[in-house]
């Protein structure tokens, strides 16, 4: 226990704050040791910070029940408790951008869950199975800003995992993908507590979510990029086009889509096995949070399916299915993820032990 | 009243049947004077035969509580009682083709919500606005199977009513359609009763729906084509790729479309333009079905939604929203109906109005 | 036309505000002519106040959308243009309660949704089929006031519709009822716009809804209370307990309910005899919004339920059934009323009838 | 490992027999060696024969996945394979009520989730923390039988587990029920699959579920009852009056409960605290799968929710909140348990170690 490395929370009371507080807890690397919210929160138990808001289907762990929420806007509240803090917080956007900042130059790894850093040039944009090496960027970030330490590192919108690691595996594997159409319905926990009124979405579903058909198709431009000269140059390509669609499910973000190759077509076959053999450094590194297999593909005509197959090996696979040719572009499939473990909390642990295993903290 | 025309009903005991009497209550032209179901029925009051499997959410209307349920398979049984039949039966493929071509053959005029006859050479499959010029092939129908007075009109499956119509304005308009990517999300009622399990549709989706790819991608083609020596040559495109989805709506299939013109690139505002002035023979002939606006086009970017837009015009119009570029094709938009009324009953009885009008009843 | 009786609606843009609108649509007897919301909305066009809030699933009527909209706050805005207000604001209890207290005070008849003036002891709180004779304490209330013309009636919680109506058929009927327990299954539309998150109503129920649970049981009595020296005496009885529940539906609130007779115990013959029999003076009257059958009793083993039975006779009936013995008390059965309508804005148009049959407006 | 014993599953394929598989997985004491279902079944692996019908959102465990299914008909073929067997075979009741007894006489102990020998005199029906000691008739049921080792017990029905524990806890500390008024609402799973369509669950709730309400009235009486010359004799009371509904809801029955007391009338805190430190057998012999606290008392004033409690401690506690006066009875509660996993599968798992415990396996 004591070579465990500890972790903060900024934002623990809120929805996306309480899952990591529910999936860290017993994690072999990490243990928290702070937590960290609005100042209405600050000095409060967490228990009683957070009392009947408690969203999760398991209790507080005990060691986080009786530790004293701080003032998420001090990062020296934090000092020498904790070395990494996962951010997680609901500000507006520029406050968040500078509180992330002042954490990073305060000596903390930051990995992020919001939005406010995604275009910052030298901060990197991390899914653990395509794009590690972004991570190398850090010196360079640390250089920029004149940072001994510290360090920010977020994770992307949480529509976009359904289809980016299949995508990737097949570039990766020689079949690079020239563009592709996306329509997702998508749960109601990506967007946030309370999200949509239950009058709105009983017998119904919202053909609109606000900034998630931009953030999908520009996001994994960057994520499929490269570290160029201290900056992370996006990719020319895939062109992506998102239709994005608020579905009464819990948790799991489900993706249809087609999509058109660069040059060789490849056979079914093919795909699949490419997709059930992909493996990548976060498996090589038998990182705890990591899937054993990150994309899986089920056979039934019906799956995969939001509440059946969200929870593939501990919420961290991508599942996906009905592979088939498609009348306008090549080939059109269908892929899930959990929007709020490995779309969200999850996916930013699963960084957290990248940034350790790489030396970053 | 003594001109209304007599109608009947063939399968009137199942949900599609109830449809019919529930929108066939008071209509101006016709009136319900035959209610016919399987052989275990017949004899009983509908009332009684229906019993507690009424489905709608009015009551059964007085004129048809007691009429006598005849045996469906017997067309001499509506001898004299009507002149044009609604065909609902839910038997296997050859079985329905077999019924529907013997009430035929006995002089009855069909109208099948079926899809038994949708692939029949000389059958036309009628969406009022779009091709209620195939009606025409109707005297060579007759010819063709030496029938003196009966034929067969079928509508299609109701998943495409969403994006043909808007489809058919713009090519009306000069605005040809080369290829498009449709995703649907489609409601329970679409799967008939008792449909899916409530265990599988509560918190969760279904992104298969037998068959119905197939029939999205290739029934637009027959509608779009034309009669040629008493056969309907489909069209030959545009090219269709369609993903169905099952989500937990009652009534309203939504569809999220991306298209690519085949010659010249239009503006937003011409597209609207086109849609908001579309009228066709129904709303020539103003017949009572027909609604005022076949198409609808609403501002609000999170519109049209399945529970607030399905009723537009009676449930007779289709709703669309969200026109804008696709990165991948030229534009995107979304459209909805009501898949029971206009995509089912609703539009038959449509077309049983055009074949009054026409002078085929 | 001319002979239609002006009203205004105060809140016209929140949910029940819009319910009125659309119910008032085409009503032979009044005219909507004036409509108040909050300041923020005061000078717009009704169409552009509500913009995209209008949650209602038909359009917003012709008559109704180019009305400027008032500030609700004054009184003297409408002035001239209606004699009669609706009031559906939602502001907090004090400011609603002096409001609708200046509204009579400048001459109008005041017909509220609001909770404000249901303990006020010259206030009469009306269900049209049950105390209409409450009206007639208007008189004594304008004295007590010092108003002219003006008066203040208002409905109950729309949680003890379901039950109340069969109660008092069987009480004026010489079978009266000692005690009561009711659990109730009320829909999300009773908690307005937005209500309960869906996060918090897919795959769940809600065991609790703040306050109900005491008006479900004290505002019965003062229903069934009787006019006595310029006050309304609540009644002693029956003693009711009552669990209110909160459910995935949309709309119409159903109860179980077991009760204790306090005298005779009749059959249940007799019973559902009492209730298929019973009207009251909206029935007697003819008035518009008065159902035929103010009580429908079902004998399908599973009926009434919400989505099937709610729009009974234009959503103003109240549906029973599953009458049977109670192992504890001496009868159990299950009631339905649709919450927006008979419970709220149709209740109060009824009321409004009443008022004008009654010659108080 | 050596020492586990072997168990096997009747009615394998089915979802109350895949949730045995999933919550034996790793079981300390139990390992699965057999499945047996329907004569269709039988040969093929355990993956082969559920293929895609497989409900739970965990994998099969690979110790099941290519065990070969058994004819449940047939004794014979479980025969030194496992010494007792789970029954959740879903025949009619006569050919369950034979099929249990045969294995019985074969030697096994029934551990059985079906109501066919719930009426039996000497078979025990067994909730572990209230009557454990019902499992001592066991040796007068061999001799009746004349079978050496086999025998069998039942679980109750899963709708009284809600309120049945608390009740108990409080007649154990001398505070006597006399009878209570309970309305239920109760869980999808809880009608087995497919249950009911979603076309008739969504936007709706049904009051009726056929046959559960004389089940939630007579099992309790049993339960509570003692052993006595041979057959168990039902305890003359509470006397129980409860209505059920059902809900849109996957798992967790919530019951709304009114109680009145035989003699003194309790405080508040007397009743919690009774709950609170509540423990019977299962939990002094620290059983596997028994809940440290099998009754759990939450403040907030609107839980227990069946989404958010129904895990509680694995899914084995039973969730009560809520407690208030009533104003007919004495008080009132609102209690929630698993239905699949406290109310049935896991109950009975309960129900088998008990039996290990004292010697009866």
């Amino acid at each position: 226990m004591s070579d465990k490395i500890n972790v903060g929370i900024l934002g623990a009371t809120g929805m996306v704050g309480q899952n990591y507080i529910r999936l860290l807890h017993n994690h072999p690397m990490f243990r928290v040791t702070h937590v960290a919210a609005s100042p209405a929160s600050a000095g409060k138990t967490y228990a009683n910070a957070v009392s009947n808001r408690w969203l999760m289907d398991i209790d507080i762990s005990e060691e986080v029940k009786n530790l004293t929420v701080a003032d998420a806007n001090d990062p020296v509240a934090a000092s020498g408790k904790c070395s990494l803090v996962f951010s997680a917080v609901s500000l507006d956007k520029s406050l968040t951008s500078k509180l992330e900042s002042d954490y990073a130059a305060a000596g903390f790894a930051v990995v992020s869950n919001n939005s406010a850093h995604r275009a910052t040039l030298d901060v990197p944009m991390v899914i653990p199975e395509i794009n590690p090496d972004h991570l190398d960027i850090i010196p360079m970030q640390r250089k920029n800003h004149g940072w001994s330490k510290g360090c920010i590192v977020v994770k992307s919108n949480c529509s976009i995992q359904s289809y980016m690691t299949p995508i990737y595996a097949l570039m990766r594997s020689g079949l690079p993908i020239r563009r592709m159409i996306v329509s997702t319905l998508q749960a109601l926990s990506g967007a946030g507590y309370p999200g949509p009124s239950a009058f709105d979405m009983i017998d119904n579903v919202i053909p609109f979510i606000n900034g998630e058909e931009e953030k999908s198709e520009r996001e994994p431009l960057k994520i499929l990029g490269s570290v160029c000269g201290g900056v992370i140059e996006p990719s020319a390509g895939p062109l992506i086009s998102a239709h994005c669609n608020r579905v009464p499910v819990i948790h799991g973000h489900l993706a249809c889509v087609s999509v058109q190759f660069e040059k060789r077509i490849p056979s079914c076959e093919e795909i699949i096995a490419v997709w059930e053999n992909f493996k990548a450094l976060p498996q090589e590194l038998n990182l705890p949070f990591a899937p054993q297999h990150p994309l899986i593909y089920r056979k039934e005509n019906d799956r995969p399916q939001p509440r059946k197959d969200r929870n593939a090996e501990k919420a961290m696979s991508v599942v996906l299915g009905r592979l088939r040719k498609c009348n306008v572009l090549d080939y059109r499939f269908v892929g899930l993820h959990h929007n709020t473990v490995r779309g969200a909390a999850g996916g930013c642990i699963l960084v957290a032990e990248l940034l350790k295993e790489k030396g970053y903290i």
